[in-house]
């Protein structure tokens, strides 16, 4: 026998780069172009570090206080993790432990598989329809949970509440799990059904529309048997995920509502002019309610498009996948960084036409 | 069917009170009593807060190198995580996969058994001897892999590294952990052993030693195969475990040595004194090389200590497993604490006798 015999083989998730050196327009991997709220900066000054030397809160009461404040629900109904891939793998580990497989679409966030394989769940993968939508049909049949990003990802497409509600109602029997990390973009939240359905579970971001991916703040939002099944999977892993630092910060985001639907606004209204500027460089771009745009180039090759750009200093993202290798997903910048985008594109287009 | 049924069932490890009002004195969960590192505020204060709107570096670079120049071994040595909690679970994740069981002494970590039923992982607890010594001959079997806590906990007894050597010397057909959280107290750390055998797994933390419980970080020291087999399981949960303030405070801490040796002796000198005063109380302390001390009164019952202490607003552990329930753990606190606290025994200790 040897040790290598019982390493847990696994195929992991590849993020998108995270360039430490300067001068890059970085568009690849969804962050928010503007810093988070001042509030932040200013909340994280006035700690005493004399704090760091304490164990945090294990329940994050500042931070679960200020959600519960923020969606007028009681408390009991939010669990916080470092970031939502942390909610979301502790959800896998908590409420999938059947033996029929786990439903989500073909084209989704490509960490549901690999959180699936890690924790070894039986998954089928449902195919999006030809315009990448998702499709109710594929759904209907006995499984053992339903994940189903909202709006999804990297297609940034969007569903109505109505087809939330009806996965919902069609599976009481399973955890349904509505991954909202894009939905103050565009997306209608199914935040307000989690009252009248004990199997929903919404799980959303500090990452993308707070400003906020370096702190690690993701939360999920159900009733409180499910946030204390997910509890109790947590207490047995790591009894503090939040540091102060995040759980302080976060909270103080929170408390600026002002602020965030300005920088929100902000993302929205440049994705609808990029939009409007990719489909004149020859561009099909779906209709993201998101802060990034899945588009493909009819006459110029995704792949060199993303290394064209990438010689230029500018990071978009290109998944390899048979569905999606023809897209490249481009998230939404600066107005100036856009102008840039759109400025070399024009080179490569014209060059590649 | 109910989805109830898929939940996962898990009996959660218990953290000690981490009591949110002020006026306590805090002796419960083993946290250092002076602060970090000065160097660690003016690193925090430094960061610009729009850099938070970034995913932090998944691969934590700047403290594994700082780790790396601490330890002089390569940086493909270390593995980090949101405390030792999170790098040894994963460590179970990664490494436990067999049909053995995994050996731990039967007084140690309480978090070592919640881990194994987490992740379905069998395991057999191997009695302390009457002294409360770990025996080697218990470990004298085939085995899914051996965790071994040194100094332990709560009992603050340490081993020699050539006991250590014995367990990996034996087993080098699984993986050995050595869970180092209390070492720089007095205890012998087995990292200079990573190079000779691939099968031994180091862990630290910065919650003891390095006054940052608050921060959540921990580390992995082993060779190149065992970090990449845990990175691997790592990137298949969350790409960002260590969000920017845990990397850069971590860090700081790291280049200030000075200051952590002064307060290292500092706790220790203190513990010293401690071990003397309790001693004198007619209590039996176990000979700590921790920053705690286990300890029984042969007349008064560890409860009853515990509660009483608990009305004067000083908190120390009590664990309610039958081997160690006589027992109180206390952390070192400063010496105008422990004063405090040896005061509160002589009148409680009198009061019981």
């Amino acid at each position: 026998m040897d040790w290598r015999d019982q390493v847990r083989k696994v195929v992991p998730y590849v993020p998108g780069e995270q360039p430490q050196g300067t001068g890059f327009i970085k568009l690849n991997t969804n962050e928010n172009p503007y810093p988070p709220s001042p509030a932040v900066e200013k909340a994280l000054a006035a700690v005493d570090a004399d704090r760091f030397r304490l164990y945090p809160d294990p329940e994050a009461g500042v931070l679960i206080g200020a959600l519960s404040e923020r969606f007028g629900l009681p408390k009991d109904r939010f669990f916080v993790g470092a970031g939502s891939d942390d909610v979301l793998g502790m959800a896998f580990l908590t409420f999938f432990n059947g033996s029929l497989p786990v439903l989500f679409p073909d084209v989704t966030y490509s960490f549901y598989d690999v959180w699936a394989d890690l924790f070894r769940i039986p998954y089928e993968q449902v195919p999006l329809d030809e315009h990448y939508e998702i499709q109710a049909a594929g759904y209907d049949r006995p499984c053992g949970g339903i994940v189903i990003a909202n709006p999804n990802a990297p297609t940034g497409l969007a569903k109505s509440l109505s087809f939330i509600r009806e996965m919902v109602e069609n599976h009481p029997d399973v955890v349904v799990i509505v991954d909202e990390a894009y939905v103050d973009f565009g997306g209608e939240s199914a935040v307000g059904l989690i009252e009248t359905y004990d199997n929903l579970l919404v799980v959303q971001t500090f990452s993308k529309s707070r400003a906020m991916a370096g702190m690690r703040i993701g939360y999920a939002i159900g009733n409180p048997e499910l946030i204390a099944a997910m509890q109790a999977v947590k207490y047995s892993y790591n009894s503090y995920t939040m540091n102060l630092p995040a759980q302080i910060a976060g909270a103080a985001s929170l408390k600026d509502e002002a602020y965030f639907k300005e920088q929100v606004d902000r993302v929205v209204a440049t994705r609808e002019r990029a939009k409007a500027a990719l489909a004149e460089l020859g561009f099909q771009v779906l209709d993201s309610k998101t802060n990034f745009l899945f588009c493909t180039h009819p006459e110029v090759d995704a792949e060199t498009i993303f290394a064209a750009l990438r010689t230029k200093k500018i990071i978009v993202r290109h998944f390899s996948g048979e569905r999606v290798k023809a897209f490249l997903r481009i998230s939404i910048g600066t107005d100036e960084q856009m102008d840039t985008l759109f400025a070399a594109l024009k080179e490569i287009i014209g060059d590649g036409r």
